[in-house]
C-alpha cells in the first residue's frame, strides 16, 4: 500500500522571501499560477508578513489584491498564509478585534490554509488567531516552531502538539526555519506525535540552509507525516527550500509517493528559472552552512552582531558574543531563535560583552525577561527578570500579553481614514495596522500601479553588453572621432 | 550500538572536476591536505583520468610528482584513485604489460586505494587491473557503475558483485556518476549485497545533481553500506557531491555515526571556500536538475547533442534525438551513460535522427556494436551487429577486447624515449602511453613549472575595479583634459 503524501509548493512565498528579498513582483508569478493550480499540490503557499511587507515598501502593489489574484488564478488550490499569532502580520501584538477582522479578511479574499506560529511557541499567542479561523470555516494549522534545548524534548513537542490541537488545531505544522531538524529527530517527534494523535495531519516545513534536511522530509514521513513542504527546483536549495521535484523522485519506490504532474512541474520550474536572473541583485551566492548546529545561531543573526560589533568598534569580541548567546538564551527560559526573538537575545549578547552583564538591557529584551512577549518553554533567570523590572520601569506579567491590550479596531479606522489614498476598505485599515509606517506612503502611491524592481531580460541583456563593451573600450585601442573647435581628429585609445 | 560510517572525501579529484572543470592546481590544495589527513576520512580520493589529462594539458604540472606531493603531505590517509579498468586513464584498451606498470608505478608513488571501474561493467575489463593491484598489496576496489534499464535488477546488481569479488574486490563501490540512485534502489541493492556478503565493505559514490541522493546515502547505510563519498560543503553541490559535514550531522542520533574531527572539516572549508571564486570561471550556476530521470541522459551529453545538431543546421531535431537515444541504448544492450559511452550512444542517435537509422554509424559505436569496448548487460541487436560488420569491415569478437592486443610497453618505451624532455622514467612512459598527443607539449615545457589558470585575489579585485570603472567611464558623461599638439582642450565624452 502506498501512502499519498501532500505537497506544499513554497515558490509564491518562502521561496523568493528566502532567495530574493521577498522581490519578486506579481507579474512575475501570474503565467506559473494556472500549472500550479493543477500540479496536484496538497496546498499553495503564497502570502505572509514579509510579502505583504514588501509589497507595500518595495512593490507598490496591493497585497490584498495580490491575494485576490492568486484567488481567481488557483481556484482549484488551497491557498496558504504564514500568520504569526497575535502579531498577525506585523511585529507588534494586536487586540483582539483586530485579529478578529484581519483573519475575516484574508479568508473573505480567498486564503484557505492559515498556518499560525508565535516565535516563542507560547500557545496563548496563537488561541484568538485559530478561534477567529475557525469562526471562517477556513483550516487552522497549529505551528510550533522546531529548535533545540536541554528542554525541547520529544516529549514536550507531543505535550505542545496536544496543547495545539486543544485549542482547535485541524493540523499540525513543524516549522524548522533554521534547517536545523535532523533525520533523527524528525523521525521521533512525528512518530511520537502520531502515536498519540494518529488521526491528526502533520506537514514539515524544513529550509534546506543545512544540507540535510531532504532526509529529515524522508525520515519524517517514514514515521507518519502527512505533508511536507518544497519549493520548485529553479526557486530551492540555499537557505531556500528542498526542490519539488526531488521529493516526489525520492518516493519512487518507497512505500509513499507525491502525485505531482511532472510534465506542470517542469513547466512551473521553466517558469521561475527564466524569472530568476532579474532578481540577481537580492541573491547570495550561498550554498550550504551546518555551523548552526554548533553555534545554535542563524546565518544573518551572526553577520547583525558582526556589524553591530564594527559599529562599536569591537568587531574582535564576535567569538565572545558567540559564547554569550547561549547563556542568554537559557537566561531568558530558552526561545527558539527565530524573528525576532533572535534579534533581542543576538543584541543583548553583544551588550553584554561589551557593558558587562545585563549593566544595559535593550527595551525588547526587558520586555522578553517580564513576559510581554509570551511564555518561553523555560524558566526566566529571576535575577536577570529582578534587573530587566528595575530598568525598563515595569512589572513582570504573567497574563497572556494580549490581554492588555483593550480594543483598538475603531481607532485604527479613525487613523486610516485621515490617510491620503485611504480607500475606505476594511483591508486599507488592515494594512495601516499592520504597517503604520509604511502604508501611508503606500496609499498615497498606490495609483501609480506595481512596479517591479527586478531587471527584464532587455535591461539584463544591455547590462552585460555594456560590461562586456566597456571592458573592451577599456582595453582598447580604439579610435574614436573627437570634434572640438570646428575640427575633427582623429583619436586612438588603448590602455597603456 | 552506533556503527561507524567511512567517508570518502572527493575534494581534491572528483569534486573539482564536477565543479570547475578539473582545473584546481596543487597549490591551491597544499594548504588542505594537513588537516584533511586528520580529519578522520576512510580515504581521500585525489588522482583520476581527467586529473591526470588537466594537470598535464592546462595546468604544466606532472601529474606523478602531484600524487607524490599527496602522499607527502597526508602520511595517515589512505589515498584513493579512479580508474578505468584497461583503459587505465586513457580513451583506449591498453595492453595487460602497460596496465601492469601502472599500477606498479602508481602504488609506488603513494597510491594505496584503487577504485576500478569500466564504462560497459563488463568484469573481463577490470580482471587484469584487479590482479596487478592484489600483486602490489594495495587495496582493490570493484566497482559497479548504477544505472538503470529493464535489466538492471537487484539481482543483477548482486551477480555482478559477486562475479567483482570472484576477481578480487577487497571492497565493492557503487558508483553513481548521473545522480540516478534513488533511495529505494539505493537500500535494496545494499541489502541484498549484504545477505549475501556480509563482510564485504561497500562503498557508495553518489553526485548530488538531482538533490535526491543524500537520501540514497541513507537509505544505503541503513542498508549496511560502510563507506560514503561526499565533498566538503564549499566544494559541493550543484554537478558536485554531498556535502561532508552534512553527511555527518544527518547521522547524529541515528544507529550511525561519522567519527569526522569538525574542527577541521571547518578548517578544510574555510580553505576551499577562498580558493573556489578564483575558478568563477570555469563553473556553471547549475543547481539541481531532476530531468535525468526520464530522459535517462545526462546533462553534458544533451548539450553535446544539441551542438551537434545545430551545426548541422537541425537544432529542432533535439526531441527526436531524445526519443532515439533509449533505441540505440536498447540496440546495444543497455550500457550506462558514462564516458564513453554516453558520447558513442548520442552521437549514434543524432545519426540515426539526421540521416536515417544506422545508415551511417560512426566508428566508436561500430566498435562498440561488435564488442570491441566489452560486453553489454543485454544482448546486441543482432540487425544493427550485422550493419556494423558490413559498414566497418570488421568482425565481430566474443573474447576480452584486450586479449587482442600485443604487449606493448617496449614500444611504448622507445617512442617516449625520443621525445624531447623525456626524463627516463616509466612514470613518463605511462604518462605518454595514457595521453600521447598531450604528453609531447608537456615534457618539452615542463621545466617552466607549474601554472595556475585560476585568478588570483588582485587580479579578481582588479577585473572587479577595472568591470565598474570601465562601466562608469564608458556612460559618462565625462569631462577629459586632453593635451595634443602643445594645447591643452576640454572634451565631453559620454555613451551615444
Amino acid at each position: 500500500m502506498t501512502r499519498q503524501i501532500g505537497v506544499t509548493e513554497l515558490a509564491l512565498r518562502d521561496a523568493h522571501q528566502s532567495l530574493m528579498a521577498t522581490r519578486m513582483a506579481i507579474e512575475d508569478m501570474v503565467d506559473a499560477c494556472a500549472d500550479i493550480d493543477k500540479a496536484g499540490f496538497w496546498s499553495v503557499e503564497c502570502w505572509g508578513g514579509a510579502t505583504f511587507d514588501s509589497c507595500i515598501r518595495f512593490l507598490n502593489e496591493d497585497p490584498w489584491e495580490r491575494l485576490r489574484t492568486f484567488r481567481k488564478l488557483m481556484p482549484n488550490s488551497r491557498l496558504q498564509m504564514l500568520l504569526r499569532g497575535q502579531n498577525l502580520l506585523g511585529y507588534r501584538h494586536y487586540a483582539d478585534d483586530v485579529v478578529d477582522h484581519f483573519v475575516d479578511k484574508a479568508a473573505e479574499n480567498g486564503m484557505d490554509v492559515f498556518r499560525v506560529f508565535d516565535a516563542l511557541n507560547d500557545p496563548r499567542n496563537l488561541e484568538r488567531a485559530m478561534a477567529a479561523v475557525h469562526k471562517t470555516g477556513k483550516h487552522a494549522q497549529g505551528t510550533i516552531c522546531y529548535t533545540t534545548s536541554p528542554l525541547h524534548t520529544v516529549d514536550w513537542y507531543v505535550q505542545r502538539a496536544r496543547q495545539l490541537r486543544d485549542i482547535g488545531a485541524q493540523s499540525l505544522a513543524l516549522k524548522d526555519m533554521a534547517a536545523l531538524l535532523k533525520p533523527a529527530p524528525a523521525y521521533d517527534i512525528v512518530k511520537a506525535i502520531k502515536a498519540e494523535m494518529p488521526d491528526m495531519q502533520i506537514n514539515i516545513h524544513c529550509h534546506a540552509t543545512t544540507g540535510v534536511t531532504l532526509v529529515s522530509l524522508m525520515k519524517a514521513i517514514e514515521a507518519g507525516a502527512d505533508v511536507v513542504d518544497t519549493a520548485i527546483s529553479s526557486m530551492s536549495l540555499g537557505p531556500g527550500h528542498n526542490p519539488t521535484e526531488s521529493l516526489q523522485e525520492m518516493l519512487e519506490g518507497t512505500d509513499y509517493a507525491a502525485d505531482l504532474d511532472k510534465a506542470l512541474l517542469r513547466k512551473v520550474r521553466d517558469h521561475f528559472a527564466t524569472v530568476k536572473p532579474k532578481y540577481a541583485q537580492f541573491m547570495s551566492a550561498f550554498t550550504v552552512d551546518t555551523d548552526i548546529f554548533d553555534s545554535q545561531i542563524p546565518g544573518g543573526m551572526i553577520s547583525n552582531m558582526e556589524s553591530q560589533l564594527k559599529q562599536q568598534g569591537a568587531g574582535d569580541k564576535l567569538r565572545e558574543v558567540l559564547a554569550e548567546v547561549p547563556n542568554v538564551r537559557k537566561a531568558s527560559g530558552y526561545p527558539p531563535l527565530v524573528t525576532p526573538s533572535s534579534q533581542i537575545v543576538g543584541t543583548q549578547a553583544v551588550f553584554n560583552v561589551l557593558m558587562g552583564k545585563y549593566k544595559v538591557m535593550t527595551g525588547e529584551f526587558a520586555d522578553l525577561m517580564l513576559g510581554y512577549y509570551g511564555e518561553c518553554i523555560g524558566e526566566r533567570n529571576p535575577e536577570v527578570v529582578a534587573i530587566a523590572q528595575a530598568q525598563a520601569k515595569k512589572d513582570p506579567i504573567t497574563v497572556r500579553p494580549a490581554d492588555l491590550i483593550p480594543p483598538e479596531w475603531s481607532k485604527l479606522v479613525e487613523d486610516a481614514s485621515k490617510l491620503d489614498g485611504f480607500d475606505g476598505t476594511d483591508e486599507d485599515v488592515l494594512t495601516y495596522a499592520m504597517f503604520p509606517g509604511v502604508a501611508p506612503g503606500f496609499f498615497s502611491a498606490r495609483d501609480d500601479g506595481p512596479t517591479n524592481v527586478g531587471k527584464s531580460a532587455e535591461q539584463l541583456k544591455a547590462e552585460a553588453d555594456a560590461a562586456s563593451g566597456a571592458a573592451n573600450a577599456v582595453r582598447g585601442p580604439i579610435k574614436y572621432k573627437v570634434s572640438f573647435g570646428g575640427r575633427e581628429h582623429s583619436v586612438q585609445v588603448e590602455m597603456a
